[in-house]
């Protein structure tokens, strides 16, 4: 497929990509995709990435059963980078982070210290069965 | 630094940063840092990436004088990503991308074609002199 082909693929065949929060415009996590996880993710309406520590498939939500509904997929100038407009469910807010976090971003740089400033709002151990 | 110390950098030694605008929570442009870049970067409050392309600091905006201000820098679960609240100035709205446009995410996917969504607020050749 011709848009697929446009896409600058890393040395490991790999794009980077960010998922935003549709509504608040939250970034929620960064992850990568290979060719077949793309794929898969706009012909499904799902995020689908590529692990790289587990050198697979990665279905987001396939534990916790919370799939990550993809509204709209974005690219940058360069083709190397994607952008997700996407809805985390399962909760109110979304989870998108393992540590049972809104988002993966939660440590912020202050005074020479990276200090966690956003709630656990889920134990994780609550959300992977 | 230990702050430096804490950030996975790959074996390039950089790291993929996302750089997202304060207030809209618009995601403008993705780049990556080395430590310097990053150790600068925290020090001016101004963003200062390294360019790949380049295999050099960049100092965003070194060519138009409008540098990026930097707000907060945040790092994910991971600690091998970062992401930055900033302000784009010279331009209202903001200007991050090359082409002129406000982000560099300006391209769609709609019916299996990248179609580019957003408009050029302003002449590229007007903003590099």
């Amino acid at each position: 497929m011709q848009w697929l082909d446009e896409i600058k693929w890393d040395a490991a065949g790999l794009v980077p990509v960010i998922a935003q929060e549709k509504g608040t415009n939250d970034v929620l996590m960064f992850a990568w995709m290979n060719r077949e996880a793309l794929a898969l993710t706009a012909e499904r309406g799902q995020a689908v990435y590529f692990s790289r520590s587990r050198n697979k498939l990665w279905h987001k939500g396939e534990e916790s059963g919370h799939f990550q509904q993809v509204h709209e997929i974005r690219m940058n100038c360069d083709a190397d980078v994607l952008l997700l407009s996407v809805t985390q469910p399962g909760h109110e807010p979304g989870i998108a982070c393992h540590t049972g976090r809104h988002s993966c971003f939660f440590s912020r740089l202050e005074n020479g210290r990276w200090t966690p400033v956003d709630p656990v709002l889920k134990d994780p151990g609550s959300i992977y069965k």
